[in-house]
């Protein structure tokens, strides 16, 4: 049985980072596997944003959006929402016992987001011990192919960790322990040209974005600050042009050719942030018009997200009963 | 309105410390207030039995045993089992993103516990955090008087910092702040001296142990290891007996001048001790009388149990629909 198991916080709309990153993946995957669960993880997100929390429950709905945008099926994957399976919840309770303070202090992805966010001691409580509620996620629904980028490997082997203390100790395979179906794209920056697109940077284009701001935004795009003139050569490395052209452009000899020509010089900034337009725009406006269609009828989107929870949930109960008559809580 | 909440880790029987310390208080007031919540908190006690949980589970029903041996009465109090309320759970992984790690790692309560139990940074998350999740019961039941001894004061407080932090922010008062029930009785040594009566020390009286064990137990019992003749002068600070008359028996005129006689010489050890013994069996004994006729019916208890479970869970959704409400949670 392979079972895999993907999601998003939702503290904004979906950009084109998750998209290359990792909804292509997740279209590309569908259907090739048992099952396929997708959680957008509320209940996550409120970590790091319980005093505003109205943010994320806008985004529930539109990252549910963004998923049946790019083409997600809800034929070929369980979309819910994770405040309305409450056994997650209890599973990270049962799990936080069989983790450690330093274990997870240690953790390098919650080390780097803690050093990125500036908390120090100050960090939530709940923000810590998100790789725990992870792990609950996971091992909820027996997941074992668990669609990832390198940054998030810490959190495979902390699942990994939870499920061996627990089947070892107990002598029994109740968990399952889940491999990473790693991507090969590399992340992509952001239009200010820093290495991570986040929506508080404020350098992301969503896929929801109109021709008109897509536009504005590869116009101010970091290029080659030393470019000055159109007959100056221009540097490759860093430019996110170049970077975005490698990334959606279909046809690779061209983007070959420019990059000769502009590191040779000749090649002027306006004409390929025109071809990133282009190339963009036709990528994103499938998209753009489907999200268009689907924001008629937002309510279906809760009614699908509510089907597909009450689904969710017989699942993570099987796997809490389980659990609970090991640890002798089934009373 | 007037709510109490108190109770029990679920990690062995309970001894005659937990009696004067919290029991004796709990029956006194039993009836006097709107409502009174008795939790036994399985939960809580995994968080450092994790890899022993079949102790937890045998404990939950001699704790059951006690609490109506010591004439706790089911129509005054409800009684119920914390993992059978598993709102609880999620009050707790809501309360986490308000309390940050410094803070948590800086209560006194916990601090003395991971020093006790020579935890260090191994110390398993779910310890940790009791404080937050001791917060989510008492809050689940909009408790408002807390029967406790002055080392959980830093409970009480941890508490109304996130009921405080969440009606403030949300400018709402759906929690409801708790001040603690005082209790002035000190706390009973274990029977070799030592400040706390415990289990895991092998030095405490059971509720449930038969009139030959305490007579061992009291006979074996720490005085002064200098008062060696029985004319020689004996010290009374420190002495274990005297400490249990103190608490337990009902003649404090006697007691006083068997303390003078002590000090002066001329008393031995055997004598108070066999005084010390019919005085515990005289308490003990009804007690043990009532324990035998219910460990007849044991089923009934958890029946009991779980029915208490049932309603704690009724006012527990409540409490957690009408916090989902301001954080956005109710899809």
């Amino acid at each position: 049985m392979n079972i895999v198991l993907t999601g998003d916080r939702p503290t904004g709309k979906l950009h084109i980072g998750h998209y290359v990153g990792s909804l292509k993946k997740r279209v590309s995957i569908q259907g090739k596997y048992d099952k396929s669960f997708i959680m957008i993880a509320d209940t996550q997100a409120l970590s790091d944003n319980a005093l505003n929390p109205e943010k994320v429950r806008d985004s529930v709905i539109e990252v549910m959006l963004d998923y049946l945008s790019v083409g997600l099926k809800p034929e070929l994957n369980t979309f819910f929402i994770q405040s309305l399976v409450p056994e997650l919840a209890e599973l990270t309770m049962y799990y936080m016992n069989f983790v450690n303070l330093g274990r997870l202090s240690r953790n390098p992805t919650v080390k780097a987001e803690m050093k990125q966010k500036g908390y120090g001691d100050q960090i939530p409580v709940g923000f810590l011990c998100y790789p725990i509620s992870q792990a609950a996620d996971i091992t909820a629904f027996k997941a074992n192919l668990i669609p990832v980028g390198d940054d998030q490997l810490p959190m495979i082997e902390q699942t990994n960790e939870i499920v061996r203390r627990i089947n070892n100790h107990f002598n029994k395979n109740i968990l399952v322990e889940c491999k990473p179906l790693l991507s090969n794209v590399k992340r992509l920056p952001g239009i200010d040209g820093k290495a991570k697109m986040s929506k508080s940077l404020n350098n992301a284009i969503y896929l929801s974005d109109n021709r008109e701001c897509i536009s504005r935004k590869v116009m101010s795009m970091y290029t080659d600050p030393n470019h000055i003139r159109i007959e100056d050569p221009g540097n490759i490395e860093g430019n996110v042009v170049f970077k975005y052209l490698d990334a959606f452009d279909p046809n690779k000899d061209e983007v070959e050719k420019l990059k000769k020509h502009y590191e040779k010089g000749g090649l002027g900034d306006v004409t390929i942030k025109k071809r990133l337009i282009e190339v963009l725009d036709q990528e994103l406006n499938p998209i753009r018009l489907r999200r268009q269609q689907l924001e008629e009828n937002k309510d279906e989107l809760l009614i699908m997200l509510k089907e597909g929870s009450e689904y969710a949930r017989t699942i993570a109960s099987d796997t809490l009963a389980e659990l609970k008559k090991v640890f002798y809580l089934n009373y």
